[in-house]
């Protein structure tokens, strides 16, 4: 099981050196089902000008087109480095049952990569964070949640 | 200024109502630079198969890619409702300069979109969290933030 796991992570480290070559980030991730590698994904953010393509984002999207699905039950997240907080929160929509990481925010952090403003400002309350938030309008947009709770045809999740 | 802040927080309420009626989830958001809207997204989740396609997350890709850049300086974000933790993640990667939003997460939270967990989960190490994470081979993973040390021809972001 610890050689099928270091295999794979092999695997997501050689694409993440790949994907420095090609002019991406530090960063790629596979998702896994059953053994097999169902998506690949790497960091094209400057690439293709996308502030989302971090490669657990990106292999989570891919891997939800293969298997038109919008949830990641049963499948194994390989990525070469601990999460974001934005590829956490699309790891816990997603729902795969287990991520393996290589490097941690720290290695990440001293690559010039640090994500602990993001996780300090996440347990901010909205009014207090650096990127200031504001709230308005709050009675008049209850309307929404009203319509969807009236829609008879929709898929919960 | 409120009056600007209104007319444009109106229009996230009405394309989010118009998403619900048309497969999709109650939520929208705008990108918006120097009173001009720029970019809509709406919750797509179900609709296209993709965990990631939050309004928000939606919103800052097309802007970005209308803008040809990876970061939005100088804009505003409007969203029908206070981001969850992977679209604020996306958020700080894309540096806006303000956020507006209408309902909150516990509204959300009352409608069935309940992003607690995820809030609670970040805060956990790694492997004290509900889906497990596990490290491996992080010696091995260290050489690809080598490479990008060693790259010179890189766009740090």
């Amino acid at each position: 099981m610890d050689g099928d796991r270091n295999t794979l992570m092999r695997q997501v480290i050689a694409l993440a050196e790949e994907n420095v070559r090609s002019g991406g980030g530090p960063f790629a991730a596979l998702v896994v089902r059953n053994g097999t590698v169902i998506a690949r994904g790497a960091n094209r953010v400057t690439a293709t000008n996308d502030p989302t393509a971090h490669a657990e984002v990106s292999a989570i999207r891919e891997a939800c087109r293969m298997l038109g699905t919008f949830q990641l039950t049963g499948c194994d997240i390989y990525t070469s480095c601990e999460p974001c907080p934005m590829c956490l929160g699309a790891i816990y929509w997603g729902r795969p049952a287990h991520v393996f990481y290589a490097s941690t925010r720290d290695d990440a952090a001293a690559a010039g990569f640090d994500d602990s403003l993001i996780y300090r400002e996440l347990d901010l309350a909205p009014e207090r964070r650096k990127i200031p938030m504001t709230q308005v309008l709050r009675d008049e947009a209850a309307r929404v949640f009203q319509a969807w709770k009236d829609t008879t045809s929709k898929t919960p999740y």
